[in-house]
């Protein structure tokens, strides 16, 4: 029985990332909105598959969010060996308001960060902020940014810039001019 | 028959002012899922007062922002003739940004500005668009806020702070904090 359970498990993992990835292509197109019927349909599996994975629509969606997260967190981690701790910085926050931009509910999940602290959200939330706050240390060490920046503002108006990127559909120039003006009010004068 | 019009319409004008008034708060406390039925009642009025002033729900939302958004205009016109149109400026953003806190539909409304014509709706946005771009004009020939610093950005970042001092409630602190980093990146460097 268990040489028959190894085979099982690993279909198992692949339907997870099938469902996940088909997920995230439905979620972007639809928003929250969509139904875990279009999903299974999109990811080509039952929906009784769907909802042994992810219990809830809820849970779907966290796994969604924990999983874009992570890899932003990725590049972050990447961001901190460059050379230029003040491009690494804005590098980053301009990362994270295209990631909200092109992923609708991104936007969501972050802009609820710190304040709303759902089961399951607020580990990968604390990772984030330590990830964009190792960033903001390392560049006010190098001089390129303010000393009085803290972190409290740079989340308020990361979620702002987030926010207003994903619903108003910022076009690329608008949003490289908005975030260069935000960016000036960040470095030391 | 006039003669009994006359305070029939005198009538109506109260009427009409008490709706908006009560529409106002309850749209505050309860946004916009607010039932016509809870306003009515709130007002002091019947269900078909409403109705003959506002046919749906829709117009009377609109006209709360008409009026929220002239009270605006007329601080704006007001802060014209102050003689630091630095502060002028910022300090027409900073009561943007309050009353979208405060009064959370009218962040929805500004969000819109400029992307969504809804009928009726245009011709105030022009007139708020055209007020703050005199105070953005006049403090930049009095030399306090960068001269390439254009109208839409300073709209993408009004409306970037609106929504997420409304829907995260940012406190004072916060806010004040957040919105001097932003306004020192309008400032001339």
């Amino acid at each position: 029985m268990s040489d028959q359970a190894k085979p099982l498990r690993a279909d198992a993992r692949r339907n997870q990332a099938r469902v996940l990835e088909a997920a995230e292509e439905i979620l972007a197109r639809e928003g929250l909105s969509a139904s875990m019927r279009t999903i299974a349909k999109h990811a080509g599996v039952g929906l009784g598959t769907i909802y042994r994975h992810f219990p809830t629509q809820e849970a779907l969606y966290q796994a969604i969010i924990v999983e874009r997260m992570r890899r932003l967190i990725a590049e972050a981690d990447t961001l901190r060996t460059t050379d230029d701790p003040g491009a690494a910085f804005f590098g980053f926050f301009t990362r994270i308001v295209d990631n909200a931009k092109q992923k609708k509910t991104l936007a969501d999940g972050l802009a609820d960060a710190g304040i709303d602290h759902k089961a399951g959200l607020s580990d990968i939330r604390r990772q984030m902020r330590e990830a964009i706050e190792a960033l903001l240390t390392h560049a006010q060490q190098a001089g390129a940014v303010r000393q009085d920046l803290h972190m409290p503002e740079v989340l308020a108006l990361l979620s702002a810039t987030c926010m207003a990127a994903e619903r108003n559909q910022w076009p690329a120039d608008l949003q490289s001019t908005a975030l260069a003006l935000l960016f000036d009010g960040f470095r030391p004068r």
